[in-house]
């Protein structure tokens, strides 16, 4: 986690674009202090029978479904700049270049969580700072 | 929001149908209030091999998972009308056609949610009515 | 449910592997008494280029999406062994096959939930035993 879902229409992204808007998404991850391999992103390509807003095919949307763990973040204004932060990675990629672009912020339960078969360390203890580090999961009896 | 995402066997809608069923779809939402532009619908074709049901292949069930914001649905006899409101929805592209289908309605929150670098107005206000109108978001200083 | 979502490489898994997986996560769930055909596993296969780990190109990751009913397991250790039990199912999928894993559960609500337009019978019910016996829903007059 995060997990990014990136729905799009055929051909909008090179793959240099997605990996630079994959780095720019990693990039604001690990500037608060998450481990760099924390952040999937996936891009899928729709064709635009696929693809429908408003009922009708669409070829200039993009979709995107973002999974955080819940991290009791219960006050409002720190929720409203979480996701005002998720839209400033987005709008180079979406509207900067004329493409329409919802997206909402899934929460899911840190406990039901596994990396390589283990535990991610609570966030911000020292053991996160080394997976950080080793950008990798470290066993606990490392 | 909503979003559909209707992962279906290989062949099994025309590009037809899967814009009658998106359109279904969306006027179910338009009925209630919302602009159409929220439904985004989504066709995923998966073939047999990847796509079991019971740890066999499937070549003949849709699985779809609609996510809905959470607007405080508790009353359970609602939210139970809801489900039956989608599954109105589907029957006539499943079971009339023969196909064994499952879905279920995920809620998330409405305020991690953006469109186009807005935040939605408020479920029911005056500015949703504005957005439902011009079937497009409108900036609030417009 | 449960649906799992298994998004992975290119070519890492052959019809047979795929279909020894689920059969797999089919067993397990079979073995706490859900019907066999509840659960429904999908494969989706991602392109370098569209898959990318800590804002780099992966061509071995496997990235899974659990989806699960609230069954208000809110007892901290059974969480924690349900987690390890998903775990298990995929390591000799995942890591002993040398490939990177994560995966998460998300729950959702169990009322917003339908099969062949039906409402599943209650968790441990006899109707529930009844499904699995039939491993097919049956309609309440039936």
């Amino acid at each position: 986690m995060p997990l990014w879902q990136i729905y799009h229409p055929v051909g909008v992204y090179s793959d240099q674009a997605k990996q630079d808007f994959a780095a720019d998404i990693t990039r604001h991850y690990t500037g608060v202090g998450l481990p760099a391999f924390y952040v999937v992103v996936q891009f899928q390509e729709l064709g635009e029978s696929d693809f429908l807003v408003g009922g009708k095919p669409s070829a200039n949307t993009v979709r995107i479904v973002v999974s955080h763990l819940a991290r009791h973040i219960d006050e409002p204004r720190r929720r409203r700049r979480m996701t005002e932060f998720v839209n400033a990675i987005i709008v180079p990629y979406t509207a900067d270049r004329g493409l329409h672009c919802e997206f909402h912020i899934e929460e899911s339960a840190r406990d039901l969580w596994m990396i390589d078969g283990l535990w991610p360390p609570d966030a911000g203890s020292e053991a996160e700072k080394a997976w950080a580090a080793a950008n990798s999961p470290i066993p606990p009896d490392a």
